[in-house]
């Protein structure tokens, strides 16, 4: 198989960082072209970026140059990924797309446009039916594909499985880790031996209206449209001391009330597409239920299967709603980065790059 | 006024330091005998605790000799505070109440008896009424009085103003500070950089049933009795990396809508018997509602007031119930020992020492 | 006693408000006008800042305008304090002084200043007579009095005791509290669960030069003169994540070689003018040497006498050097705002306000 | 090449679990025997621990009986590594050398005798030669080799190649992990925002002399024995709030004035036998000097090719000795598992098994 050149927009950024991580060794892309503020433009990425993973930058992108990503760039590959800041992707994004880019993105600019997947691959991958309808509609000649929030993204894979019980309502109390702020992010001052509980930019109502979005039904009408899932959603977010790793506290309420082992089972035995296409970034199993009773936790589950897989655990009768159990991902990773990966492999192998 | 001279059973345990550090000075009790486990009995106090608090122990508890507090203790003055372990403070609470000692209990033990009063002087003072049916009920020729546990205590003080607009069901996601589990409690390797969604000891059970009985009424009968509140609760606990102060994310349905600045008049204006009585450890505003997005916060706000008062914030309307809030109090002293000595105060004004 | 206005120059940051917390209820001072950059200019306090410490801000400074502190204020007291940034704080502070007010300082710029006192008050209070000279020197119709750098201040108290032994050598390797990076100061990506071996803007060459003036003798010539204390110092820092408290690790090369109780006896009974003066915020033992093993610790001992005694602990035998012990104090109240504080109190006392 | 079955003492330990995981997938060694304490004997090893480890525990090892490690066990393996506390190590593991069992040990009991290697392969991989008088001098069929400390192992890495330039002194301020104090070891009421300038076991003794006997060279007399390097050490340990990692603030004295590029070029081009014989666990390069200002740090550095690799930095001029730098390592890798496996990789390779 031929190597697939990308790029990636806010590549110095926590999550462009992140990327390039996720990316390094990759069996089908190939990071060639990095952009960043004009602050960075025509820098070896080594100079322009503090990096601050663990794991090594890799010598072939740490002499790559960084490029002004104002405008669309005409040496950016055709497929790009998007780990720009909110402030700035809607325009860029968009300039990136009329210009023909497949721009893959984690901004939360795009996500709930009509006709922008909003995608879980294991849970929607068939709302990729949108691009058919983008480009009349944005007037786009390339497309933009968006992954959810750090914060929904665990809420809605812990969610899909239910929806067989009929799922009506689902509350949510966040703690969410640092990483999931950026960098500098969040100020030590504010966070060491402390709970915070607020999150800017409008956390919450993100996680209250993305969700139904990603567990709605396609319509095939002309165009396509997404039907929001009918789930009503409470969400109370905080930001606690870990470095990766958010967890929610999760209550739900169903239309069926299924014994305790029959919602387990349906989370352990749930797959999607990447599982089926076997995907390069896909964790052989997306949601995991922990028996242990302290479990899961950010330090021990967060980077399981490579970041990839939602662990639940500690499944209980909720004496208000029906049921509650606690939930985590990875958020820079299941959350963001690997997220939008799987997304473009997804793409890649339905013929859409 | 004459001195009172008070016991501490469980004195080396970390409620137990914290009862030394909040008396010392205290304008009416002065400790003067020590109670702990076999190990420590026949040192100085010195010698039989590693002080762990940043208050510095004053000379004079430091000299105190520590008795075994196995059983009954001649020596021990009338009133004793508890801080002991609930593996033990069973039995050796009941046989200091038996030989007349008036036990104010940190303890879970007998929270939860008929006549044993649950006591958050602000909101249930009346309950000390249990008392006079303690004695024959128990056998006891002293009493037994009981605060809260830990995370009770939030959820009970943020909930009782709300009776008035028809409280029916509460739900609460706890973060809670390390303190609450004693020492040496939790490892560092646990919970450094981490979350943990499970506390032993019941801890989910006790928030879901110690509040019904402190909201509760006074029924006055022969024999009087509490009537529980019919509030519904449902708990989820969690633990993280703060040293002292529990937070509670909150979301409650009320039978009446009222606005959300009638709730926040309703917690800035409750007050209580401590108040009234201007009983030394009463904090002047036992809840304080802050109007800064992103409060409370343990590290800001648990020491307000010496510790005792308990701080509200994020007052929103919840999709799923009626309200959403943050509430947050200092878990070892709102929660434990601070709690304990406001019942004796209370008591030693209404007579009952 | 009348009270005396004072000014707080860079009122909104770090050190700024640790000036108003420390000086809520002081005896002698009252906080009368606050100076910010121009962005605060204008606004009520309460707007101009986050708050962002566990003591309530005083509704009397609440309400205080902030004035544009870019220029000497005509409405500013005489007295200012500058918890300015280093960036600024040298013009600023050159043109209050120039316009007649006492600026005692807490940033960098004019402490090495050959007529600038670099005052610990317990160490060097006679170094007050540069000021006599100063005048004259910089062309100032006022004065600029300055504290030292967080760690110099820990390394210089626990050394001036050892002068009297032959103090030769001193090496220190500092473990720093985040709170002395300011507002937003570190990142908590970079700091939760880590230790950063370096800290920016010459840190340990401040360590390693402004010690030898603090524990310098003045020699009366004309002009008074500072003769620097000739003892060697090395010094390598550290960042960690405690939120208050700069521990150093310290070894010694001492001509003579006192048995450890001489030197034990020497930090016990250190005292100076701030003691014998009774000054509001004098610790009544500057220096406290502890004799439990696992001491001085941020989290215990930092917050003694608030604030303002420095700890030592775990004197013994070197083998490179002649002794090694661990040493801490607070880093914005004995190494920032409390430094400066005592420093006005004692100019009050001399009369050279 | 056939799998060489391996046995765990200790196995349910800090460093036991780490022996696990670093042995699930090894190319030689495979864990088939694990041993404990009587509390855990006859448990399937999933039942006997609790696994506190993000690396998952494998299938195979989970099933495993765990026996009584109190004796020797006639069904251990040959080969068996110690991760048992020293409390108990001494009798356990000469039962087990007597026995004829290869112990390979992580324990400090047996560190410091005269016929036992202290190894550090890369370094003294010719202490091996005092195994052929161990068995006489001890009585032993089988033999014991033993690991440093591991704080020792980042200091003795880091002196190695200093040696060369006549390395006289060298002096110590340690940061260490909490994972070094094993399980539940430190409590997080300790450690959580504090620093303790104190580790308990003689961490202090065992840095200033355990790595004068591995710096040490080969007598080749009747019997073998090691000359101890004459440098002289001193050590000050502290204990952060970091998970894994030991940082060390080192200063040393040479006789010798190389310039700094020639030091860094010393560390950078340090190997030793595990790189001449590719190791499966031996990094590329054992020495790493990182240039970036801030570095190195346990977050980003620690784990660095797998935790085997010492990262060092910030080598500078030492006012009082000659120079000053920061060290670090994985403190239960390099420090502990890690090290033992490549001993014993070393020792097959050397037919010593």
């Amino acid at each position: 198989m031929s190597v697939i050149d990308v790029g990636i927009l806010g590549a110095t950024g926590q999550v462009g960082q992140q990327f390039i991580a996720l990316l390094t060794n990759h069996p089908w892309f190939r990071v060639s072209w990095l952009g960043a503020s004009e602050r960075s433009a025509g820098k070896a990425y080594s100079e322009a970026t503090a990096w601050r993973l663990p794991a090594l930058l890799p010598d072939s992108v740490a002499r790559l140059p960084v490029e002004n990503a104002q405008e669309a760039a005409p040496r950016a590959p055709k497929l790009v990924f998007s780990g720009l800041d909110s402030s700035v992707a809607g325009e860029i994004e968009a300039a990136f797309a009329q210009a023909g880019h497949i721009v893959v993105s984690n901004a939360r600019n795009y996500r709930m446009e009509a006709t922008v997947p909003l995608l879980i691959p294991e849970v929607n991958a068939d709302h990729l039916a949108l691009l058919a309808a983008q480009g009349a509609a944005a007037g786009w000649k390339g497309r933009i594909v968006t992954n959810p929030n750090c914060a929904v993204v665990v809420l809605a894979m812990a969610l899909a499985p239910l929806r067989q019980f009929g799922l009506k309502k689902a509350m949510i109390t966040t703690l969410q880790a640092i990483s999931g702020a950026g960098y500098p992010g969040v100020p030590s001052w504010d966070i060491l031996g402390n709970v915070i509980p607020f999150i800017g930019g409008g956390e919450e109502e993100k996680i209250e209206t993305e969700a139904n979005k990603i567990l709605g039904a396609v319509k095939n009408g002309r165009p396509v449209e997404i039907v929001n899932h009918p789930v009503t959603i409470s969400a109370a977010v905080t930001r606690v001391p870990v470095q990766n790793g958010h967890t929610g506290s999760i209550a739900v309420a169903l239309d069926q009330h299924p014994d305790l082992d029959s919602i387990i089972a349906a989370w352990n035995s749930f797959r999607g597409k990447p599982q089926d296409l076997e995907l390069p970034s896909a964790p052989p199993q997306p949601i995991v239920y922990l028996t242990e009773q302290n479990r899961p936790q950010p330090s021990l589950d967060a980077n399981r299967d490579g970041g990839m897989t939602v662990t639940v655990g500690r499944l209980r009768r909720c004496p208000v709603l029906d049921y509650k159990f606690a939930a985590l991902g990875h958020n820079t990773i299941r959350g963001a980065a690997g997220a939008a990966i799987l997304n473009a492999e997804l793409m890649h192998r339905e013929g859409l790059l």
